[in-house]
């Protein structure tokens, strides 16, 4: 197969697309992607001081390694969850990736605080370890962002429809009227942006692999159960039988929410008492957690 | 496993209720079941003329069957579409329930004005089967419920949610907004109703056995690689996983559209210049097909 663009020897074909690229040119159709994404949906300009959350993973790495190279003012942000034989092997990866390309990567664990990696904790105080490992996510992001003009992730097109396909099951609400590539700033909740909103996860790990990105492979051991794998094989199955169904879905309801705004549950953000973060209770469920572990 | 109503011997256990009842209590368990989605959404009552629409499988007949039990005015409506080693098995399984019960069955045969079966038309005039088939048959039922106050179709759970995924999927408003357990009478297009929306299939079949109906087990030969198929497989392996998911995601669906009305396109229906029967063009889809066969 010969790339489209230059008729050099192509190195992947996207179906969706229905087209072959060479690596270059590969490279230069998903950057010029991105940029549209960033452009279009107002997520960010080259004032804006950026911190962008990264797990170690093809997304994140790829998407600091990204903005970077488009000259963006990036800082990555790293929490070492303290899962066994995943955390260290995700942060020697986060590490290496730093210093190789000279980019400030604050670097974060919550074993300091707490003693004990994230698995414990979900066993302390009884929680499934994925929705525990969220809350504390969100919670640690949202206050390191405080000091940035807006927070970055590398949610691919492949995790946004697989939560759409969640949200609809359940016709959450709420969920489906948070579920956006671009997230405005709430008082002190910085603006989150997806860059990655529209790139496929197989687009994305190319995008690494051509760009000489080493990242952790492996899924996360507490995760491999999780919901939200499931939902991304019955999308993978959907895919398969009917090239491009993911992005005509995940396209469609986003074209559907503009012309529907669905409606946010307006439960007023008041500051926890404790840590001044923007929750719905008296004490956010941080420093719940807090507690719950001290005593 | 004893029956939770009278501890007898149980027959069958409903994993989504959670409950194991014996043959006599699942079948009145079933019937009040039907009995509230009719009443609950003002279907029909007893002194309405009802249209059943009936192919011989355990749905459709399953439906007559409850509906003469219940005392209501029915007539079945059956149209024989001529495939091969298939429709003519389905119509003496209807004739048979016919005379074994004492209903009147209206059997039409869409050979005698085209001379040929539904498969070969599909073929001659270039379209999927099942599609000319759904287009053909709502024509056929359409003009046989003019003498009815109602049309009513067998449609259990399972195609509704398998609907609805494939809706969603698309983000087809005009379809998401017309799927419903009723809809209202528009012009000559009689009221139709789906008394078994909140039966899924397995239920449908448990009862149609217990009540010792001979319908036909088979799929049509012509729909193996029918996409509605393939969306109950992904459906089913979601209720697998999660119990209970595909009721509350069609449960859910429901709720949602009651809260947030569905704009239907509102193309105005006009009569078609040869038919009369109601459409958005000049000649309607089904006086189209019969021109486009004879010549």
């Amino acid at each position: 197969m010969k790339c489209k663009v230059c008729k050099d020897k192509a190195e992947i074909y996207l179906r969706s697309h229905n087209i072959a690229l060479c690596r270059k040119d590969f490279i230069k159709f998903y950057e010029r992607r991105v940029m549209r994404s960033i452009e279009k949906l107002k997520m960010f300009t080259r004032g804006d001081k950026i911190l962008v959350a990264i797990s170690g993973g093809k997304d994140s790495l790829g998407l600091l390694h990204l903005l970077q190279k488009l000259e963006y003012d990036v800082t990555g942000y790293y929490i070492n969850l303290g899962i066994d034989g995943y955390s260290d092997v995700s942060q020697n990866k986060v590490k290496a990736f730093s210093h190789s390309r000279g980019i400030l990567i604050i670097i974060e664990d919550i074993r300091v605080a707490w003693d004990s990696g994230i698995g414990e904790l979900a066993k302390r105080v009884r929680r499934p370890p994925c929705s525990l490992c969220g809350m504390v996510k969100r919670y640690l992001m949202n206050r390191a962002a405080v000091k940035f003009d807006v927070m970055a992730t590398g949610h691919n097109q492949d995790d946004e429809t697989a939560t759409l396909l969640g949200n609809l099951l359940r016709w959450d609400e709420g969920y489906l009227a948070r579920q956006s590539p671009v997230l405005k700033q709430k008082g002190s909740l910085k603006k989150r942006v997806k860059p990655l909103s529209f790139i496929t996860e197989r687009e994305s790990a190319a995008y690494a692999l051509m760009e000489g990105i080493d990242y952790i492979m492996e899924e996360c051991p507490l995760a491999k159960r999780a919901t939200s794998l499931f939902y991304k094989g019955i999308l993978n199955q959907l895919e398969e039988r009917m090239p491009g169904a993911k992005s005509r879905f995940f396209n469609g309801f986003l074209e559907y929410q503009k012309s529907h705004p669905l409606v946010e549950e307006e439960e007023p953000l008041v500051a926890c008492v404790r840590c001044g973060y923007l929750t719905t209770s008296e004490v956010c469920n941080f420093c719940r957690l807090e507690e719950k572990i001290k005593h």
